[in-house]
């Protein structure tokens, strides 16, 4: 007999079907047994009499018949709730070992050092499933967006041969008799293409050798990035970073509703544009808010930033806020200076819900102004060399922005810490399994 | 004025338009000057008069007003080919640099070395563009065909703490105080997902140390993985491999025919179902063609999967053609023996055109066989901790496949090197730009 998925059953009520999938819960009533059978498209009940014993997350196979459950007994909140399955024959395709902690409840009350320590057991939950359906969604409709504006994908290289930016935060690859790094960023490659494609778009791991544990922070991250060409102004980059989030959003909302109500998230709200504030301007709002003196700083604290969100919120009822003209020298060397004050620069900082979202800008695109900055960065020519290369040859004014996929699908779902948005999160103390402690160096 | 894409101008014969784009290449006849403009759409030709000097590959903006040219000046070759651009205003956006050779020619004839040495420029040839406007639409192919059929985009992870499978072939990475290492395949992580999301695919960096420069090795690669739980049959990953091929193919030739024409390349042929061959059986049928005894061999070498390709051409009409049933000794520790003679396993090669293009199967899913194979294959336990995890709670028989991105590109495509078909090749001798020559170490 053909499989039948879960969801499928309600089109099939007095049918015989045949289900694959993991006991989900299991509850004994003597001789009767209800078994909630979990697949990837939903969980049903199934109930029968006398049944061989099943440990929780098995494997199994059911066949039976669909009927439909009497009206008080209607589940409303599952698709399936309105029919069971009357089990025929049980069978055992694999079973599962004795459980470490209950997993049929509605949340997974786990401590996170647990829930990573047991992550391929824990990631069946559907609630953690949830969180990845809603990233994968994510990713594929940022790609989506990208390609509706003709950019074409490019696979960003995670093993570069210099650090131009400085190696602080910079992960170390033997790469036979020499050195390389991990890329922290495809910023320079997805800049040179656009002399080749205009507009172009990657999603890929870069590497950010954190020293520290933060609920903010992984060594490995998916980037999400775009750039083109062509610029009339620098909003035009606001415009494109506008419109992706804006389609990433629909295509959310459009196909992870069951995920959004089942985690009771909401994306974020939007009225009209997204606002744009000067950093100054951000800063001078935050004076008049709260009275504390920002207004020389070269950038927002945490705390402004939650604060400016707020006054976003109130004033323009928006979640998400561009903040715009920060320092020319906080920037990297690619940054353009706006022309009407080159101390502060073309860079855009995207915030919601009172912490950053996304990084952008438009860049530096005349080759003498790149040389130029490039000495006055204190870099090496033959460390930005393709960089330099490709800007010797014509290429248009540019600019792109960067999301990060775990930290969006975190402040879209309202987690608290950034490893709850990642499948393997990586960080100083664990890579999968929690790495042996480092030994003391001996006290002098 | 709005800006035109060159290939929206054929609707606009008479209008006024304004064009951004690069200047391709230029003929001068005196007075008269021909440009032919590239955007990110296509080339269209513009005409003016005492223009200034513009150098080839600079970035500019074209006013003009769009004729029909007469009938016998009509280019077929080009999709602006039956109109020109009378111009009006020609303005210099970005200058470029004197080209260091000719990029105006049909073919850019350059050696490997230098069209890799100018990585940023020679991109811009228009066959060079489109083996990755291919490879693009290969890429987002593989992913709409998972999708549909319900497969969980994941992103694996690059950075991994311990090579269970051998550590010939594995980048070293210094991780703060620790060792970790850059991973070679996204083997374990999907099959352990099986267990969340049945069905699962990933588009990820792969890295491999290889320590010879030959014409089908990179040390960073593009996989695209898929994996799947709930087989009735090891077949069933042929059957899913088959149908994700053709979805690609179908897809590349709906959207890339321009470039296959350009590039003069077509796709490979397919007529009926895609021929299964064992090892043994694939290894007899050479015997018999050639009179060359491989029948004992464990793999296929070279020479036989060229032979064994042109069998399946003459007597199957397929260019692709599958080889299951290698030993189960020469495979890894996951791999599922044939209870009919586990000597041979459910093991999956494709081939394609003389050479191997993915390799696959089913994967052993009893926690018991699987402890036994880590012993027997000599690993550590502790080495596959997440992935044992998984398979004690209950996972149902599962296979899946990989495909490397460039391979395909290369194979499609009738390129002579897979560094042509990567944006920016790794090997041990390059990263972008050549790596400095390793001191030879001092001879005893």
């Amino acid at each position: 007999m053909e499989r039948t998925l879960v969801t499928d059953t309600v089109e099939k009520v007095r049918k015989k079907v045949r289900l694959e999938g993991w006991a989900d819960t299991i509850r004994d009533h003597g001789k009767i047994t209800f078994i909630d059978l979990r697949d990837r498209s939903g969980v049903i009940q199934c109930v029968g009499e006398s049944l061989q014993h099943v440990s929780p997350e098995s494997a199994i196979e059911i066949e039976g018949t669909v009927t439909k459950r009497p009206e008080k007994l209607v589940n409303a909140k599952i698709k399936t709730g309105s029919v069971e399955v009357q089990i025929v024959k049980l069978r055992i395709i694999s079973p599962a070992a004795e459980m470490p902690f209950d997993m049929g409840t509605e949340d997974l009350n786990l401590e996170l050092p647990t829930l990573l320590d047991y992550r391929s057991l824990t990631l069946r939950h559907i609630k953690q499933q949830a969180i990845f359906k809603v990233q994968a969604v994510l990713v594929d409709a940022f790609r989506q967006a990208m390609i509706k504006k003709d950019f074409v994908e490019f696979q960003a290289p995670s093993i570069i041969s210099s650090v131009p930016e400085g190696g602080a935060e910079v992960f170390k690859v033997k790469y036979f008799e020499q050195e390389a790094y991990l890329s922290q960023s495809p910023q320079l490659y997805k800049s040179l293409l656009v002399g080749v494609f205009e507009r172009v778009f990657s999603v890929n791991q870069i590497f950010r050798a954190e020293p520290s544990v933060t609920t903010r922070h992984l060594t490995e991250i998916t980037s999400l990035d775009a750039e083109f060409g062509f610029l009339d102004s620098w909003k035009d980059v606001l415009e494109m970073e506008e419109y992706t989030i804006r389609y990433m959003f629909s295509e959310i909302a459009k196909k992870c509703s069951d995920e959004l109500s089942l985690l009771g998230a909401t994306l974020p709200k939007l009225s009209g544009k997204i606002p744009v504030l000067k950093l100054r301007e951000a800063q001078e709002i935050i004076y008049k808010r709260t009275g504390k003196d920002v207004r020389k700083e070269k950038d927002l604290s945490p705390e402004d930033e939650r604060e400016i969100c707020k006054w976003s919120l109130e004033e323009k009822e928006s979640e998400l806020i561009f903040i715009s003209h920060f320092p020319t020298n906080s920037k990297p060397f690619y940054v353009h200076p706006d022309p009407a004050d080159p101390t502060y620069a073309f860079s855009v900082d995207l915030l919601g819900r009172g912490v950053e979202w996304s990084s952008g800008g438009q860049r530096l695109n005349n080759y003498q102004d790149i040389l130029k900055n490039v000495e006055k960065w204190g870099l090496k020519e033959k460390d930005v060399e393709l960089y330099l290369q490709s800007f010797r040859y014509g290429v248009p004014p540019l600019g792109g922005f960067a999301l990060g996929a775990e930290r969006m699908t975190m402040y879209i779902l309202g987690l608290k810490n950034v490893r709850e948005a990642s499948l393997f999160p990586r960080d100083m103390e664990r890579i999968d399994t929690r790495l042996s402690p480092v030994k003391e160096k001996s006290s002098k």
